[in-house]
């Protein structure tokens, strides 16, 4: 079982040598410039049948080439980028605003870090690989397609900073204005004091099981399942991956029911 | 339909006079002190055939004669007290803690109110039953009785203050102390800048509808689907009612679906 | 020396026992009830010729019958309640919103404690003396009787609330409600988590230090000059004692260049 | 009189064309690309003998050819960059940490605006202005020479973040890191709702009304003694312009107490 924990790399989009697994046999060959150390760790994981779950914000298994793979030799993957702390809270509160149908204009997070991974992620380069990972959760969650008068205009602004004085803790302060009834405005702000590694631990250990009770299942493939404990889910399917974390945790819980017999929890009168 | 509105009543735990509906009527024709205005109107209410939600955290519709009353008459009933503002935040955030196994230390939650519910809530007597009310949420979340090295040593202090500045606004502050991997502490900061009717008044409206829904729909007694909208939500039967704003929406969506004769969603990867 | 850092004593006022030395040496052979231990204390500090400094909001050497025997005895006295989390804040901050005229409509306080300070205080006859010592220092700031457009008409709460998990540690939250240029509203929000004792102990030694000057340099009475170490600092004439914590330190700073024989400093662009 | 609000210019250091009035003069003939527009009109308002005050963060008045020529012309200037915000708590809040020697490790400030000094704030050229004028003031005032084990290692990050929600409003959140007895680690938060051109406005109406008083009392040059009114004060002399709001504000009072012909306030005992 490889569980991914490595420092954010630079930001990156999919080219021609991620397009299949043959693409990217020849990249290897020809050092090509676009595959990125994380990716070669994929491929050589998935050529040796061990499971690999991506807990950083970078492509990686997000490429055609890992999921092909990944399906030739009947190996699960899942990813990527854990969902800690600013991102775990934000998927935490979303859903509650939503449940109450309470607008949202905007979501300022800012994010101070004092250890290494603070120092890489001040490098833009890299920034933009988590900015990326960190700006998509809201609107897989609020769905402004379907409510444009709540949630299709909202300012939603990321930012890390490299800040020693926090040392290996972490704290993410942000500012949420919301609406109500007739318009009017109400404001939340959420400091969060967390551990980056205290939050990342046990997930790591979480999904080192899951990834396993996977491939005995004979499962292969994205594992759309384990969503519940990454900030971008990567999609099975065509559908994106479900955002909201209380929708995520129903979905693990309900999968493992399902593959234990058993009927799953709908909390219905009837239920 | 009624959606009671009412300022906070002195505190009062049930009595004799509330065992049933002939000690009930005797206490009016007595004029027993230890009926409360609140109960009179949920009485006549019922007598009329009208529905009746509570949104004070008083007892009101938390008293065998009410609950009596409203199956022998076959109207419902539902209740209590709305949850608008730091309650409505401790059920989005408890569920989020709690999913990811963050143990618990303590939540300190402080309110500031500067119209006439403050000044109400400002007499001991009233802010004990409001008291009441707050703080049983936590337990029936974080099931104490299940994971008690996470949650069962919770100091959990709510306090409502009465602050002429904040006028008809609310500002509820909440100090959270969490502990995550090996004990490591951490902090969660909220402060909630909210209107308490603006956060009420489509609570009002949801409830009006679905009580007439459920009345027209044949449904009596308490109509424990409906504890979304709740802080102290009244249970139908001898299980507490769910206090976590996810199940409880999904309860509500599931049962609505239920009685227009769709499958209940399950967000397994089969459903 | 002796600098005073007992628990909070119950809330009390002047009475005739208090009046005199002689009154009060008469209380003690009575036993009178009105006679706390902090003040037997005091009495024998003196009448060993121990210069005596106050750290709690008790009376104490806020007593006529004290300030007498300083004066016969000729020995310092000074207090009363050392400055050092939250009011320490206030009287930084509100000097700094009068050096520009912003004018202030409320001021909400609270603090959360854990240790046995918190539990003494969480009596409500001890928090009395407590909120009498913090409730004084922005009216003598202020001067809302020079300004009463911008600081006549102030709500300013001050709660305490015992709350274990914050253990040894204190925390501050202060919501402040100010108004500029045409009546604008605006908002400041402190949180401070401090440590008492660590915030104290130099107090102490500096009290220490400088009690034992004042009386080599043959002073007696109150030592109002040392009011920067305290809340509720105690006058030695008929004029109220300074708090505004600049203004005090001027003082502190200035008095001990008389005393050394050097001039004041005035920041004048002459000075 | 002209007091300068104009949007922050890029940022820039000072060059040959700005030594002396007539390598000025000189460039405004070459259409020298080194001269911003706010210093031809500093240069246009001291050759009409127009006191000239600069509340933007650019350089305008903080060049040795403006300083000449508001001495030749013997005009009064003041600059630069009006503090109102973030800045104004920082330098209330700063001399408060440094009065009781409490120790600063680091103080993460970020400011979020939504009109369109947000957006002329959100390139990283004008950004680099604001960011020097805001960085100043922490070493101003607590001396990290004098005090190197206090406030030698010091993190100052300030970020500005273009936010439109927040409208014609602005919202300074601060993470400050203090240190105290032995080490002990505290932390103080501040978030400042607050409005810039309802702080900006007197601040402009007082320097309009000071700069015409220096003007008729004949002095010229930097008037350093409304250093009160600024983020980054200019010197008259070699020595750096004071940073602390307390000590600016008494420098400013008695200097108006001496031309008045009256004694300076000392605070001292005997004063």
């Amino acid at each position: 079982m490889i569980v991914w924990c490595g420092s954010t790399e630079a930001y990156q989009e999919p080219s021609g040598v991620h397009a299949s697994v043959a693409a990217f046999e020849q990249g290897l060959k020809d050092n090509d410039a676009n595959i990125a150390p994380s990716q070669i760790y994929a491929y050589a994981a998935l050529q040796c049948d061990v499971p690999f779950a991506n807990g950083a914000p970078n492509l990686t298994t997000d490429l055609d080439c890992i999921v092909e793979l990944s399906k030739q030799r009947n190996v699960p993957i899942a990813g990527k980028d854990f969902k800690t702390g600013q991102t775990l809270m934000k998927t935490i509160l979303a859903p509650g605003l939503k449940s109450r149908m309470l607008g949202l204009r905007g979501w300022y997070s800012t994010n101070i870090l004092g250890n290494r991974d603070g120092e890489v992620l001040d490098a833009p380069e890299n920034f933009k690989t988590k900015e990326m990972s960190k700006l998509g959760v809201l609107g897989g969650i609020l769905q402004p397609e379907v409510y444009p008068d709540l949630y299709g205009n909202i300012d939603h602004v990321v930012r890390i900073n490299y800040y020693p004085p926090r040392g290996d803790n972490k704290e993410g302060w942000d500012a949420i204005d919301i609406f109500g009834w007739l318009g009017y405005e109400m404001q939340i702000k959420v400091d969060f004091l967390c551990r980056d590694s205290i939050l990342a631990a046990p997930i790591v250990l979480d999904l080192a099981l899951f990834m396993d009770l996977a491939h005995r299942a004979g499962e292969s493939g994205v594992q759309e399942w384990l969503s519940f404990y990454f900030k971008a889910p990567q999609a099975a399917g065509a559908r994106d991956a479900e955002q909201d974390i209380f929708i995520q945790q129903t979905k693990l819980k309900n999968t493992l029911r399902e593959w234990m017999g058993e009927k799953p929890v709908t909390h219905s009168e009837a239920g």
